[in-house]
């Protein structure tokens, strides 16, 4: 394995390791270690070199496919590789489709670092900022806070924007459609139920965004708030789909910092079909 | 407080507490205590003595409202008060929406029990049974086995059938409307995805039916395995529906063995709308 090399001295080289682009990654996000995260390599290993990069927020197996195609070997994936938090891969016992991947990332040869704790550590969040951005809300967003005052819409129409803006086909809300909205909360993901519950109890929006919720949690913490009275409302998204814009956004902010290897992003997307 | 009695000592008298009906239920059950079980009384006490039983799957604020004009004080619920596993009331800090559902629940003297893990430890599983009979499929349920054995139909028409026989709207699959499904895995609820994954990698279900998944998990273990050509299909119901005709099944459950006490079914029902 090659040996670390300071992130600085690389930028004029080709010779960039899978570990060199996560340091300069780590540096250029003035990030500190996080003990015990789950942003690790789960495919491929450090002193790997890097053909190209893709960004995503599952490396699933249509994203690998793309990958090869794009002739870049790693993989910078937000969430993880293996269909658990902590990626881990005996969790189900004679798991195929667990095997089959693996078997995919390593005759192509491909790496996967997630970037998950990291990514929500740098300042912005370069996932709300990157959904800020799609969602043309940059001049309402502040790094640190979780609420936006947009001008004030329906829900419905807001539920419009988000469809039209972040790329959406369906999305499932608690609320009335004509109610209106100003201070939004925007949580994208699954950052679950004690912290998006605390951000409307702490925080009171008109509405709180989510990308994904437990249905046990916050959509019932808002439905008895609302039966008792209170109006704030829920969007959720989809995990993947609010997510997304946040690691599209990753690949433009990577790439100025790392001109010899070529960065895309591309977007696992929406899994399911509405019915 | 009421000292302790056998339930076979009380089925004749109208003096039933709280208590004495989860005896009743343990024992009927053929249950054994289980460790560390959720299924406390979140509300009101065990002495009290009860008016009428609603069941239900969320005490909502709508369904307890509803059990105070049926002059029922208790209510059996298979999921929690709120708002989080366990039922800790500190968990996110000035939870209004918790402390104003509290003081309903005490100025209408409501009893809530949950009744989760034995719920679903009685032979055959009360929520599976349940759904399985709304849904018309007795004939080809077994008690212990997620799996049955179906009439084989698309996945378009298996879908329009859950729709209409357990009164959903609107739901969400991965996989092809037209694809047949003959053998199927029942897993209504939220089941976790280690255990949906476990039986979807074991039992190779043509479709799994679940309540409700964590999207970086089941939903992505289904894309993927699919991806991998694969033919699995998901379908997910929603939480609060697709464990429903349980509670349902067990208010008919129980009625005969407490013929005394009234006993009814208020579904909590769908918290979304869809757009």
């Amino acid at each position: 394995m090659k040996p670390a090399v300071a992130a600085e001295n690389l930028v004029n080289t080709n010779a960039f390791t899978v570990q060199d682009v996560i340091n300069l990654v780590l540096k250029e996000g003035a990030l500190t270690p996080i003990s015990n995260t789950v942003d690790t390599i789960k495919s491929g290993h450090a002193g790997q070199q890097v053909t190209g990069i893709v960004t995503t927020m599952f490396p699933t197996i249509a994203v690998i496919e793309e990958a090869v195609k794009r002739n870049a070997n790693f993989i910078i994936a937000h969430e993880p590789s293996f269909y658990n938090h902590r990626d881990e891969v005996n969790l189900v016992k004679n798991n195929t489709v667990l095997e089959k991947k693996i078997q995919l990332l390593e005759k192509h040869q491909i790496a996967i670092w997630r970037f998950h704790d990291y990514c929500h550590s740098i300042n912005p969040d370069i996932i709300s900022y990157g959904v800020a951005k799609k969602a043309g809300w940059l001049s309402y967003y502040k790094a640190k806070s979780t609420v936006l005052t947009i001008p004030k819409v329906s829900l419905k129409q807001l539920v419009q924007h988000l469809k039209t803006s972040l790329g959406i086909s369906n999305l499932r809300i608690i609320g009335d459609p004509e109610q209106m909205c100003e201070r939004v909360a925007l949580l994208p993901g699954a950052a679950g139920g004690q912290y998006q519950i605390n951000i409307a109890s702490s925080e009171k929006p008109d509405v709180l965004i989510a990308g994904e919720v437990s249905e046990w949690e916050t959509a019932e913490y808002i439905r008895d708030s609302r039966l008792l009275g209170g109006n704030m409302a829920l969007i959720i998204l989809g995990h993947a789909v609010s997510e997304e814009p946040g690691m599209e956004w990753f690949a433009e902010w990577l790439q100025p910092k790392l001109p010899a290897v070529k960065i895309t992003h591309v977007a696992s997307g929406n899994p399911f079909t509405w019915m």
